[in-house]
């Protein structure tokens, strides 16, 4: 495969790859406020597409959207022990405004528990009143020390559903649904295989008695964790006071939730699927599922007007079709300048037509994933496109399966894990406890990912400590990000 | 008309008639930050239709999304002279974060200009590079002392569009093709009626050389400005040197344009619509346009199977339609209590559907904007209901048109002035100077909304001072919100 020019390749530095292809597909831009990044159109369109697949899967899994106040009084935080000590030292905090300091600093939301906490109290009388399912896509912000784009930004763009119940199963079983309705996001829309599965109790969310998690590959090996669905148990409940008079008039807390993902995810669909050309798009979220580039000499009007005849009934055609289609007619360029434009930014299919290819009645289709090229007539184009798609949503998926599938090892020894964790993610027999982790980090720099909800059963003490195992599952360990 | 219990009526207090409309209908609810409101479901589904209607028009005018960080160093709103006048009163500042203080305090945004200008003179080189024509969907904020829901919020949602354009013709064409997308969306999809047209000199955006706006009146006969778009000629640019190599190589700044529509909205929708019985929700972005209320009596098992079964089928047929439905089964309320909340709600039509109208293979249709009652054959109740919800929004913009030209005046001395503005709209020969406007305000309580773009022409001196006129037309006069 030949490799962009310029871009250094994954081999060579994978970290480098990374920070060169966002900026250079357009994706994002960096920003004048440290740690902030501009979202150009490109990656904005992807957002765009990641959120329509998304809040539908809300809505039909009976969600509703709302919006909740962005400042949030800095005494919310403390009423949540474990939940001031995960977040305070990230806060953004304002203490002037309209030309005044204010009697109480507000933070700028690193999440919402609390001020919704706050609402559903009020929300919440009746066992009637419950379930509350809701979600709000909106900026948050914590204040990271060392940030890269879309993976760890100060500002960034997520959704974050917040629903409350009247029963502990009820709590659970919404969870359970929203770590599934990710997963389900990732492997369908994103192409990106994910491992579902429980996180250990070092790893939780501030303030959470579960956390599940969905745990991708990247490219070098290494984990990210791509969306988390949190049960809160009473925790929030009785911080906030959110209670309710029970089906037999009797005064309960209310069980519950919170689940997220984040523009976090177009960093997953870089490092999942992108190759040293540059990004390779999952064309169910693709901006652009098909870029057709028009061929002719400049000085060949009539050749012009025939090609680009042609290329606009079949962009017509397509879009009958549904298929995302964007014409590259810009002047001033070669098309094997914008061969290699569309290459970097990752369409998955390019056509292209020029006046021989239309004498022929044909059309050229070039893969993103494949080396050679392939000819089809005219007539059977639109129809070969909207099956190649569906065809390379497969063919991406099971790429980035076998991939990680490749560089997943069971391990029944630490040297053996040692070595391992250093070639991808492996499961072990774990304690479960965080001083072990710890130990395991700073010796291998691997953190536990997640107790998978399928997966290699435990058959013995800890790798490390050996300490009795605490899961019934082996826990799988990997650098991340 | 019956007016909805508890609800005061507009006549007696239009004031407290929206505050206690906006929580009775559930379109909002206080939040424990001063100045900020929840925006809750059914509110938030409307800006979702309000947000998708815009977002499709922008795009069909070759618009794309982008997103840009939320916090501004302060130091950008001291280069535009107007700019930092205007809106510096009224930010909120983070001067903390990380635990630290900052080296240079952040302003959240309350627009981008600013922040955009700094990245447009980035990506601007050469003319080959415009125009850019970008927009952001996001929150901003403005420290204002005195907040209503909707109308003015300390947090408020917004899209905020900003180009950039080799020539002053072209930014102007731009300026006002947008105002004219807010006025098409305005009437065609909010059913609201609108004058277009441009602001006086003290009324313009801080930093812009024209603002065009659309003013809606609202039934209280006052004026609400619900949507503007400004021209800012070279003044960004040379702030923050967008500049770019023009076609004959020489060194040239760019036209830049902005313009906004905001969560307002939903207060002009409430206000230009709502009667005594509560909110009228134009159809075309209705959270729900027809709501089906099931009736049976809670001991007849059959009859409730029956009739739910004839409410799926009809909801059914509905939605393959395209129409938006909510079937409201809840248990526990009666029919009438249902009708009545739907009502204040301001959902267009409501089928009522029970054992007898079954029976006779009918059912009942009630129009939020009628006194009686229709019923129609079952087999064609979903063609009845398209035609409706089209003939729905006709009536809802021909009844707010006939409102707002039977309080609309054109006077030609200030003391028919003064009495005229007292009932509605005046429009008068002005001579354009921020102080006569002033003392009109002060007199008067009015102030300029527009120079419309069609109306009466000047046909005399100022009707206050006696001063030549500025402008061809007669400038509008109303109390505004």
């Amino acid at each position: 495969m030949a490799k962009t020019k310029g871009l250094t390749s994954q081999q060579e530095d994978f970290s480098a790859w990374y920070n060169e292809i966002v900026y250079k597909a357009d994706l994002a831009d960096l920003s004048p406020v440290r740690g902030s990044m501009v979202i150009k159109p490109y990656g904005y369109a992807l957002w765009e597409h990641i959120q329509r697949s998304l809040d539908d899967m809300f809505k039909a899994t009976g969600h509703d959207n709302l919006y909740f106040p962005m400042l949030i009084p800095i005494s919310f935080f403390e009423r949540e022990a474990e939940h001031v000590e995960g977040f305070s030292p990230e806060l953004a905090v304002v203490t002037h405004a309209g030309g005044k300091e204010l009697e109480e600093p507000l933070a700028i939301r690193p999440t919402s528990e609390t001020i919704i906490g706050e609402m559903y109290s009020k929300w919440v009388q009746s066992y009637r009143d419950l379930p509350l399912l809701y979600n709000q896509w909106c900026n948050v912000m914590r204040w990271e020390m060392r940030t890269r784009p879309f993976l760890r930004t100060t500002e960034f763009l997520w959704q974050e559903g917040h629903t409350a119940h009247a029963t502990a199963e009820e709590a659970m079983a919404e969870t359970t649904q929203m770590v599934n309705v990710y997963a389900d996001f990732a492997e369908n829309f994103a192409a990106i295989p994910v491992i579902k599965g429980e996180k250990t109790e070092g790893e939780r969310f501030a303030g959470a008695l579960v956390t599940y998690t969905i745990e991708a590959m990247m490219r070098d090996s290494k984990a990210l964790q791509s969306g988390t669905s949190h049960y809160m148990g009473t925790n929030f409940s009785k911080a906030f006071d959110i209670s309710f008079n029970d089906v037999n008039n009797e005064q309960a807390y209310a069980f519950t939730t919170s689940w997220g993902l984040s523009t976090r995810m177009i960093g997953a669909i870089i490092m999942a699927h992108g190759d040293d050309k540059g990004l390779i798009m999952p064309p169910k979220i693709a901006p652009h599922q098909v870029v057709i580039v028009p061929i002719y000499r400049k000085d060949d009007q009539l050749a012009k007007d025939q090609v680009m005849a042609a290329v606009d009934e079949l962009a017509g055609q397509l879009r009958d079709q549904a298929v995302r289609v964007k014409v590259d007619s810009r002047g001033g360029m070669s098309p094997g300048w914008k061969f290699n434009e569309w290459e970097q930014k990752g369409v998955p299919l390019r056509l292209e037509l020029g006046p021989k290819d239309l004498e022929a009645g044909e059309v050229v289709i070039a893969n993103r994933l494949k080396e050679n090229k392939e000819t089809v007539k005219l007539a059977e184009a639109s129809s070969v496109v909207v099956s190649a798609l569906k065809q390379f949503h497969d063919d991406l998926y099971e790429r980035a399966r076998v991939f990680r599938d490749e560089r997943s090892f069971v391990v029944d020894d630490y040297e053996s894990f040692k070595e391992k964790v250093a070639q991808g993610w492996v499961h072990i027999n774990h304690c479960g406890k965080p001083a072990c982790e710890e130990a395991i980090q700073e010796e291998t720099k691997a953190t536990p990912r997640c107790i998978p909800f399928v997966g290699p059963e435990t058959d013995g003490p800890c790798v490390r400590c050996a300490e009795a195992s605490a899961y019934p599952r082996k826990v799988i360990f990997a650098k991340a990000y």
